[in-house]
């Protein structure tokens, strides 16, 4: 049956009764807002919007698949600030004549990646639209933690990396280019594997900054080097190219270190660390934080490709 | 100048640059999250999405109104759960062509209503989109009060409202139409006159159980009715038609009490109180809760239309 068929109001009822919550929903959906915990007295919260066409194909990706990509973007947000995910809100802009299952599958996507990482989905709002939107805010406990901002990096610094870069670039590729295989990068694609205990664990170890990789590493190492006032420079040796990655690469007439080092979407997580830290397993060392501006790649500006903008 | 022309990263320094932070911001834009203060130890957390054509219409309201309407829509939702307004993060998606001015505008609008009740707009995102669209997500802070839900209104409660209904629904006629005029009805429906200091003090009175008129008053009296287990009955003699109303339903042929009983928009916020409680300036008795189920107007079932599907 369709959206309009079911109705608003009916469409709510089934997706809510979807869902499951956890200790921190003191006041879960179906009121005119939600109430949640917030132990720490501050609370981490960041919106993420995917539209049909640009974030995602509904012939590429699953509803479930889309619906975990949703939430990982913005779960990824704040595990970036050092923070524990407790809750997502989620607005659903919908054709009148999508399936209700399509919608319950999403909300199922939604609901487990929330549910992996500790959240709960506490509310959300539902409307037709011609354009298939999904609009996603995460919040967030520090737990007492210092939340690690992108201004921190200081000269000296390491840079390190939780979670893999390029694999849903390349999977993007080779989807665009018609393909359907290496599994690995499709899959990449449509189902990001973020590393979210990385970001609480690195705010412990004293991060001095974090952001969350969506716009591509380079530009993302960019946005830290801007806020902090110092440079980056990332070393391209760091980067294993897996044999999937390279023999698609190579299929395709791509570098695939412009998938590794500009390609969003993995929501890997990039910080800076004083010198003398121990990275714990999960973190590698990726390069250095100097004087100056900008990014670079051993010492050299990256010729490939910038990061992505969502006008142009 | 088109956002396209701008872009994605030029828009947001242009939208955060005009937005101006309260004391509850901790970390505002720019960073993977806000960081919000949450003294009460929980987070009151709303979702509406505004679509255009269907929420809204570029040649009915100008930017700035569009604004202000799409923070009113859950900054109300915030105040009926009995909380103070702290946060709002916004996405925008909209369509590359539309001129960055007109964006400017609408973060104008809804920065000043945020503003006006002590709540400032800490994060966001925007894509392009070919359908305008607003999801806001606002957050509160209840100061130490049980969060008023819809659930507990008792046989024997007054039901009071505070703010008016009715005007939008009929400013949205007009609109309909061909009309521009009465200009008290158009601008009521262009930007609410939310009544939100009314929320926290009903809060504080004791109500029982509080709802933002959003479906209109018999539509969402019918939510609490439902949610608590009880019957309301509203009183007709309790709504004042003011001449341009009864002048504009009279040249329209509507009757005047399907607006004032079922029109939205207003975000007039519906409350049960016990009924020895004296209410303050703003609030007014217009009906009682009885045990049963259902709601009536003077005791016979409403023979008007029902309230608003977003899907229908």
């Amino acid at each position: 049956m369709s959206v309009a068929g079911v109705g608003e109001f009916g469409l709510i009822d089934r997706v809510t009764a979807r869902l499951s919550y956890g200790p921190k929903v003191l006041l879960g959906p179906g009121d005119d807002a939600a109430v949640v915990a917030a132990p720490d007295a501050r609370v981490v919260a960041s919106t993420d919007v995917l539209v049909e066409g640009r974030h995602f194909r509904r012939d590429w990706s699953g509803a479930y698949d889309i619906g975990r990509r949703a939430a990982a973007a913005n779960l990824a947000d704040v595990v970036a600030m050092g923070a524990d995910p407790t809750a997502l809100l989620v607005a659903l802009c919908v054709p009148a004549g999508l399936s209700a299952g399509w919608v319950e599958e999403l909300a199922d996507g939604i609901g487990a990646e929330a549910s992996g990482v500790g959240a709960s989905v506490v509310g959300g709002d539902m409307s037709a639209s011609p354009t298939l939107t999904i609009a996603v805010t995460a919040l967030g406990d520090l737990a007492g933690r210092t939340p690690v901002s992108r201004a921190g990096a200081r000269p000296g610094d390491l840079i390190a990396l939780a979670g893999r870069t390029g694999y849903a670039a390349a999977g993007f590729t080779v989807l665009s280019r018609g393909f359907r295989t290496p599994r690995l990068l499709v899959e990449a694609y449509r189902r990001p594997e973020v590393p979210y205990p990385a970001g609480p664990l690195a705010a412990r170890l004293g991060a001095t900054a974090m952001i969350d990789v969506s716009d591509g590493l380079l530009a993302d190492l960019g946005h830290v080097a801007t806020a902090s006032g110092v440079a980056i420079d990332v070393e391209r040796d760091a980067f294993d190219v897996p044999p999937q990655m390279r023999d698609a690469a190579q299929a395709l007439g791509v570098d695939p270190y412009a998938w590794l080092l500009t390609g969003g979407d993995d929501h890997a997580l990039a910080a800076a660390f004083p010198p003398a830290t121990v990275l714990p397993d999960g973190w590698g060392v990726i390069g250095r934080v100097t004087e100056g501006a900008g990014v670079t790649v051993d010492g050299a500006p990256f010729d490939g490709p910038a990061g992505w903008d969502h006008f142009r």
